[in-house]
């Protein structure tokens, strides 16, 4: 095992005082309710402009009132997270879905297999819709959305579904690529 | 084939009289700039927080001065959204392509195999490494940095290749999702 | 960009007096109908047996008269080739789908996603069946051509899509191989 | 989320006093160590004469003596049953993992993505390794033994990798198969 | 070709007479009832606990009475054996399949496409479970098991099928991994 | 196992009589040295056209003087069609390159692994080159020449190996397609 305290992001990260005052003031706002800042935060602003673009795509498919529940939404980062193999989101995401769903397990056993998790079978047939979006959009059809709708999906929460796969597949790749680190922070929350 | 006048998007486009004040605003600039509306700029509008925070997105990585050239960010794309088959960003970001690149021919070999493309070893190494975020970016690391700074890529320049391929990749499984058809205009734009 | 004219194939191209007779006057009667050469016809003159074997297996499959029209034929051709990321084949064969097609868009969408392309439903299973003797066709059974029998395809039809789909299997390696340069002449061809 | 207790395995598990007095021993030997049954041991138990062969195979590999640490032994187990989805596996032997490891954050990090996680050059060779056995073992060669060499590992402890990385192969298939489910109890150990 | 006899395995094999007395007494059988000692006995050998914990677990699936045929496990493992192109077992239980199925071809139909072999619907079921559980596993359910039960197996037969595979899998991994070379005997066996 | 006269191919085989009179002339021809008629001549006399050009093909790459021996074509037609999972190919030329090769183990060796294979190291360049060319044409370079010159391997002999490969690609794709069925004499042949 290594003994230096490991980089954030293989890129720099600005001082919080050297940041553009909308971002400073967003993450002082995320640290006060969580405690710590989520290291994304600090990958991202290396480049404001993209943080700010992230942060507003993020907050439009993750914080939307109605539709899919808040558990939900992190159950298919989670999942899309996992085939994608992003260290980053799988954790950090994990700790989130297990504090939404009030459930200590359903991330890990989402993480390793969503298949076996416990989940209905229409949070199943969501996570299947939203692996097919990750590794085969190019096939994804009408069928596929009849099928949501078998299950009682309507047509602007099966967009929902679509548009956080691909997000968090955009973001699980810029993670992979900063080799962004998750705080130790989220390893242990929502554990008991 | 078909007969009836296709859909642009699975989804309902909303009228222009219809749509928030900035968003029509934007789709009426680019109207006047291209001489047609893109139908990517309609898809989105039906969802005007993602529309904003896409072209947000779209605009930091694209507009964006120095660094990688016009044309070279617009061969990420094709090489990219071609791998994702995604229909309507390989004919609409391959008439871009032509255009910025003053070539005819690039758009179509690109999106055949970029391997055979008129491109330069510097070019060739870079969309090497696009298509490895796209396709496997969990193995990304620092040796895929290294190859590129070998080509005369900066670390700056090497985030905007990594960020270009995730966006796009988001950007494809959207389109793909919701059928996004690609405008008439777009395919014989820059042939000659 | 590169600038010197680039090379038609990895390997000598004979001059049009050393050919033997009949295989210059197949290359003069094609100059003479189109006006210049594919290159194909060069780059396979270097093996004058394997010119012929394959001329005329190609006159087999895409000249017989009845059944598949001849514009469902280079739909095949063209879906195949963009599995396969043949570039000599996705371009010349684009340029004769469509004018065979008389459709200046069919060739770039069936390249990009044929899912998505301006098809009937029963051409739309003509290709899922193409590739998939593209791809598994380890796989193909009796099932398979019950289902094209679904959409009106007779027995000899169905043999006519998967030898097309073979014989441009080989094609493609052949062109990858030798690194089978597209003529101009191609890319603009039909696309008005 | 589902309310019923979910089930162990798709197959009946015997009752402990119908059980063959070695299997009913060891079984509450593991007891009295951990706490609690591991749902591995009654799944087997469904099948004596494997179950013997399953431990006594499990045995051999694990816990010998010398060679590879015994947190390097569940690292192997770990990577490998990440990539094989097998959710039993992944959370059962992540907690040993990280009590053997001392280490409450390596196995999550090996979970998600075993290229960043903090592991040692050597250790990140040795998963190198186990993945190949598992994913490509028709490849594997003289040069994947020289390149572990150049860590420092003996022959015998290459041996040791590869026949971890392929008994768990097999472990997996058959957790996946009887949808063994992982005890609660592994979830939260070793994470303080 | 080579001309040396080439090894057994890459690691070394120890002499008869150093051998273990169990280990020499199963290998004793099994040289006086097949006239030769296979190989998979001596590359073992190097390793007596991992050589019992097979050889138990072997017994337990392939000796066991009832449900399966001989011949129909025998078929499991070269349809299994060649998907993870294990020369040894492919060529050792080709044998052994001719001889249990009294059938000279069956082991090399088998082996190249077993959707084209001479066996029976029942038998295609069997073997298509077999290479889901060798190819993906992790997400095989019960369905598959419905469609087994439908063809007229037992739940202890459809756990034979995946456990026979599963086993293979890892003796296909070992057999790669030593480049255990099969027994110039086998080859002939069967045949007439 | 099935009871009747298995078919040779889906489609009809034309009586000998009724075939045209160089096909019949060219079977006879190969009945007589051979002492069978090969299932493939019967399958392809389907199509006259097709049939001739099949021939022609497979003369000028199979039968050609010079290059590379026969036993290395047919060890290229074995290892290709391994891959391409074709039951007819790799019985009936497994059959031949035992006699070419005048060696008894060799098909069943290159059929399950080549890389295990009692080949010389130019063989396995050779074998995995066509293979290359087999599973990823569209990445096939200049380099991979330069590796085949490194063992002695001129430019000729380089397009046999690759067009070689891309024929029985097509070979294998249309055997699979009509199911053709060995000929029960191939299995045994060259085995003594």
């Amino acid at each position: 095992m290594t003994d230096a305290a490991p980089p954030i992001s293989r890129y720099p990260v600005p001082a919080l005082e050297a940041m553009p005052e909308d971002i400073r003031a967003r993450i002082l706002k995320v640290q006060e309710k969580s405690g710590f800042i989520p290291n994304v935060f600090l990958m991202l602003a290396y480049r404001p402009d993209e943080f700010r673009a992230f942060m507003a795509y993020h907050d439009a498919l993750m914080d939307k009132e109605g539709g899919l529940s808040k558990a939900e939404r992190e159950m298919i980062v989670v999942a899309v997270s996992a085939a994608n193999q992003c260290q980053y989101c799988v954790v950090a995401h994990g700790a989130i879905l297990r504090i939404r769903a009030r459930n200590p397990l359903i991330a890990d056993q989402v993480t390793a297999n969503y298949r076996k998790a416990d989940i209905t079978p229409r949070q199943r047939a969501m996570l299947d819709f939203a692996l097919k979006v990750t590794r085969q959009a190019e096939a994804v059809d009408e069928a596929d959305s009849a099928a949501l709708r078998g299950h009682g999906f309507g047509e602007d929460e099966i967009w929902d579904i679509a548009a956080i796969a691909a997000f968090f597949g955009m973001s699980n790749r810029l993670a992979n690529f900063t080799s962004l680190r998750p705080n130790d922070e989220f390893y242990g929350m929502g554990r008991s």
